[in-house]
């Protein structure tokens, strides 16, 4: 389907309450370890999707609205959480994501947007000409490819556990893609 | 990991509350539509979710308990929620899935499990003997490929919309490995 802005505002709003309903006081096991060496695990997915809230998407909706075409974006550093949530707990940073989001939302909301807007062409520094209704489906999808990863990485733990139920399993088939 | 009954029962108590917060009143644009011929939509998944919690799990556990390897369990008709959820809205199916499984996690506390009874084991009709703690982490990673089949259901709806960034996002890559 198109990108319809109510329709991803809608599931923006819903990403936080979702993973702090499946993640919050969690045993460490699930979402303290990784998939193997050089994986992230579940607290580094969320420091991962805090720091999107700073650094990514409604800093490259301004730069649109702004500049259009006329200077590339920042690249995004999927690892710059790194710099900034390495310390804190899965708690808090479940905070922090949804008291972001919802302050992001707000300035979304507070932009009226119209489809002429939408339809506006930025410079990704790999891709070229982008709009920004293919930026805001993107910060939709990267939500849903992290639920999808977070899923991933908890499944992982109990990969021996299920034993030859693992078959019927597809989760447990999904090596990732090269990508979350 | 090894099986650890209450690690299962965290993340099986959590599932609930965190399909509502994604789902509940979402429009049906993410929920009612599919990933192509024979494959299921979102609430094609909360209907077998909630057709495993009357029909999978807690039946099995107590055929273990009750018969060990004697008799193999029913087969599992993955399709079985076609005959049980087809003509209800998807916040009806959430609610009935909250309520099963709370009720089914009440049986299970209720069973007192101590460890010679997770390594008791059931006879599948394919895998042949299997234990009660491998029927258990198989319910909690039955949740969480179902978290990842739904979050690629609803990423498949952008899959156009987010243009040249489908390149970056795994779960637009994933193509659910012949199964869930």
């Amino acid at each position: 389907m198109e990108h319809n802005l109510p329709h991803t505002i809608a599931l923006l709003t819903r990403t936080p309450a979702a993973l702090n309903a499946l993640l919050r006081d969690l045993p460490e096991s699930w979402t303290h370890r990784h998939e193997g060496e050089n994986t992230w695990s579940v607290l580094n997915v969320v420091a991962h999707l805090v720091y999107g809230e700073r650094a990514d998407w409604m800093p490259r909706a301004r730069m649109i609205l702004q500049f259009g075409e006329e200077r590339p974006f920042e690249s995004f550093d999927r690892l710059g959480f790194t710099r900034d949530g390495r310390a804190k707990s899965l708690e808090q940073l479940l905070d922090e994501f949804a008291s972001l989001r919802s302050e992001n939302l707000g300035a979304l909301l507070a932009l009226n947007l119209r489809q002429e807007d939408l339809d506006r062409c930025g410079r990704h520094p790999s891709f070229g000409a982008v709009t920004l209704a293919q930026l805001l489906s993107t910060w939709a999808a990267h939500d849903l490819t992290h639920l999808h990863q977070i899923s991933r990485i908890m499944a992982h733990q109990y990969r021996d556990a299920v034993g030859p139920w693992s078959a019927y399993l597809g989760v447990m088939q999904c090596a990732g893609h090269g990508a979350a």
